[in-house]
């Protein structure tokens, strides 16, 4: 296979699971990683995610196949620009951040050119509220999609790049995603109403209810599971979403807006026969959900 | 023990899940049980949450020594109205409605009298998305609230009512609950907070999401856990939740108020520092929760 050689740039809670992935479902070959954080990157080693620590993430790109990105969009930009120069054909980068446009905008100059490395977007769709290679987890992508985002340039890349690239897009396959490909704005408008938009919901909420209430253990033990689960993304961090605002602004504001405008037509019609359309609707599109895994 | 005849009337979700949890929790004494409708009734009768079933509710009612009243908010109303005539003292109501003020209001001229029945306010804050006697689970309430409303009327109901009462505070604790006392009117402003935003939220982002993807498998194939949980109360029944945007609509109007203008803050501020301290007043919150049962 043409995949011997992995570099994680990146070694949190998402690029800790995909090397805990690939070695639980069969990869053989080399897995070597480097993090801002050195603690990060020793836990990343000692859970299984990577073999080895480098000390020169540059060094450590120049002798790889495959290059993964993962970590905040901005990092993930900052990587692609300095990376570029110093990588050749025959070698993929690929990441998983949740910005597709301002990343493949990025790549577009700088990759799948004739001398250049291939760049071939993807993004899996599974997180958790915690980051951190100590909540790494190799079924952590079980179940959920593996999003992908070719571009010209990525479908005219170097025939020793495409290798790499059919190669990798067979690994979430492994990992019991399943494989979707999108355009980067088809890809950026879902996302922001799937993904980013009951992120900054919970983190609305949550924050309001940190504010309404200042003696917390009047409230917190009344709570039921509704609460848990509304507020669970409240701990997200916002490291990591500050760059998705910041990259997917218009999609965003525009699925705010909507649930703004939605939350005051319901609020108007708390006690008219619109109610009852509202819960229809909403039961309908839960009656479309596939059963939950388990 | 003073708590032999137990009806419950109305044997959904709730109703059924206390028979089970009785009877899991060593209550030796009669279940009886009835409801409007006979599928629901036969199934209660199916599961064990009940040993007989009634075909007049009211002559049941008189016969028992407390009447679990369990079912939207204006049913409860109803059965409270109802029955204050037919029951005497010596004879407990108490209810697993999720609105207090309303049903403190009607049973106040009703109950608590000389030669009436005691009545006693509950409100158990744990439940499904899906209704009915199918989905009762003996475990349902364990770790959740069972909040109490005592009134001037309550407390000074007829001692054998009053034995009955204090006989039933001690069957949530049984159940693994927490007992909490709350005024009604404290106890409808938490709880718009803490279960009703949170139902007519995700109620009103589902109704969106139906009305913004007419292909449904579009969407659906990509979005993972936050998605899932966002909208999982979008499945709730119409049915219970208008009785209680009719009962409790000014606090649930003016928490629906706020998120408004709180996602229209985090709107306005997708690339400013506020989006950071949102973060934090979120991340702050979410601290202060108490790790999920298991």
């Amino acid at each position: 296979m043409p995949i011997q050689r992995i570099a994680i740039l990146g070694t949190g809670l998402i690029g800790a699971s995909v090397g805990l992935a690939l070695r639980a479902h069969g990869y053989t070959g080399q897995i070597a990683g480097w993090d801002p954080d050195p603690a990060e990157l020793a836990i990343a080693g000692e859970i299984g995610a990577i073999e080895s620590a480098a000390t020169d993430p540059v060094d450590l790109a120049r002798k790889s196949d495959l290059i993964l990105l993962s970590g905040p969009v901005f990092t993930i930009l900052e990587w692609l620009d300095r990376l570029a120069p110093v990588l050749q054909s025959g070698q993929l980068v690929t990441d998983v951040g949740s910005v597709k446009g301002a990343i493949c905008n990025c790549a577009e100059s700088r990759y799948n050119l004739v001398h250049t490395a291939g760049f071939l977007a993807g993004h899996p769709m599974a997180g958790k509220e915690v980051s951190g290679a100590a909540n790494a987890d190799a079924n952590l992508f079980d179940g959920a999609a593996w999003l992908f985002t070719e571009t010209a340039g990525s479908r005219s890349m170097h025939p020793a790049s495409r290798a790499l690239a059919d190669e990798w897009r067979t690994w979430p396959t492994k990992f019991n995603c399943r494989i979707i490909d999108l355009d980067a704005t088809r890809h950026d408008v879902l996302c922001a109403w799937v993904s980013h938009l009951p992120q900054y919901l919970s983190t609305a909420l949550t924050a309001l209810l940190q504010d309404e209430f200042a003696a917390k253990d009047e409230v917190l033990p009344i709570g039921g599971r509704a609460l848990r689960e509304m507020t669970r993304l409240g701990a997200s961090p916002y490291s990591m979403w500050r760059d998705v605002a910041f990259t997917n602004t218009e999609a965003i504001a525009a699925s705010l807006l909507a649930l703004e405008q939605r939350l005051a037509h319901l609020r108007e019609n708390l006690k008219t026969p619109e109610l009852r359309d509202e819960f229809e609707r909403a039961n309908q599109f839960r009656l479309s959900f596939p059963p939950p895994k388990k």
